[in-house]
């Protein structure tokens, strides 16, 4: 069973080696984190060889939400941050790890859901991936030899949020009479204008359609929403529809 | 040829596996530290798994002090801070890594030797090696769970430090390309929204629209919006009164 402290979800996106998922747990559980999401693993589930890295934190790989694409693993969750290693040309706001998880906390202790999302050994997170952030971590390293792996950025976050939870001074938001919108609602909205600006055909010329989608959905989810707003812009699109089929 | 920023040196005691000194010296680097020193490795140097693992950061083993015990390889030092594990029952003020590296970072710029060591793998430093520190350096890991390896510690300090020696940075938007809107930029997009809105039906009942309209404007105006976006949801609207008017 997962401890019912609040906390934020870490979820490790296409995570290649057995190895540094057991890493990540025994790094998250080090810290008190124990609740892991992982996105499509390379080499399947379970892995034996995550098993025998995660050791005295294995609870954490029983417990953790497997999901097969990204969207799922992030549905429930209203703020979500991107940990990547370099720039990548999407406006966001980028953190630092302790500003991040001091965000986090605040956001945890309100009752929101939050996700971090940590990319493959490899490459990292895709463009894609990030643009469903609400905004992105970046760890200061030296520029001259940044070469830290999944488990050691793990290990960073899951520090800094253990400071932060045991430094606690609680931020508040005035939400009037509202909520913030789960990923799942932003999902929703930004599919809703990817359809019917596609019907209008705004995505043009061809090839650009990609690159326009992504700033797009970009746009949604760096926006501190609300579940009205989220409601007040279908509301916008639907109308502009009904005003077409009017004639 | 060691950087000649000034800093800490950080010293493996009696390290055991080539692995963990090579990891050691990537952790370091990574956050722009490069003066390693060696007290009496386990297996013999140079140590070729040292050099495999730390890759890129293979220069700090070249140029690592070497030395057969800890009181030669102190003996320049004026402060020096133990990193344990656990209580050792020995009457000495206790760091936070954060703590720790701000009173380093203090002591390196007023000209002052500073030492961090580090112990063994399997068993840490010893009381007798901690008994020649003036501080030890606790990192607050879960009561329940306390697992940190050599090369984890290693990176949680050299975070600390370039933590330290970086006076915070405020938080940054990646801006990709773009400026943020100015006031009469978002003040313009409101008022084609409101417009086309208007002409759509979409104010309605009559009694609500000026609520509504102050909603959506505020919408706008709360949004962390760029030039980028404000032309992109310019260009949406466009778009779908083109596609109302080809009917």
């Amino acid at each position: 069973m997962p401890t019912d402290t609040p906390q934020p979800n870490f979820v490790l996106v296409r995570p290649q080696m057995g190895e540094n998922i057991g890493a990540a747990a025994r790094a998250m559980w080090n810290f008190g984190l124990d609740r892991m999401r992982i996105v499509a693993p390379r080499d399947g589930w379970p892995n034996q060889r995550a098993v025998a890295m995660a050791s005295g934190a294995g609870r954490l790989l029983d417990e953790a939400v497997l999901t097969p694409d990204l969207p799922t693993a992030l549905d429930d969750c209203a703020f979500t941050f991107a940990t990547t290693a370099r720039p990548r040309g999407l406006t966001k706001p980028v953190y630092t790890p302790e500003e991040a998880m001091k965000e986090a906390h605040a956001r945890v202790q309100a009752g929101e859901k939050v996700a971090v999302m940590f990319g493959p050994e490899r490459a990292g997170l895709e463009n894609e991936d990030i643009a469903k952030a609400n905004a992105i971590i970046s760890v200061p390293v030296n520029p001259e030899f940044a070469s830290l792996n999944l488990g050691q950025c793990v290990l960073l976050c899951a520090y800094e949020w253990r400071r932060a939870a045991h430094a606690a001074t609680p931020m508040e938001y005035e939400l009037a009479g509202t909520d913030w919108a789960s990923a799942i609602e932003v999902e929703k909205l930004s599919e809703h204008y990817e359809d019917r600006l596609s019907d209008a055909g705004f995505f043009f010329p061809e090839e650009k359609a990609d690159s326009m989608k992504t700033n797009l959905r970009n746009l949604w989810s760096r926006m501190p929403l609300t579940r009205a707003d989220v409601q007040t812009l279908h509301g916008v699109l639907r109308q502009m529809v009904r005003w077409k089929e009017r004639g």
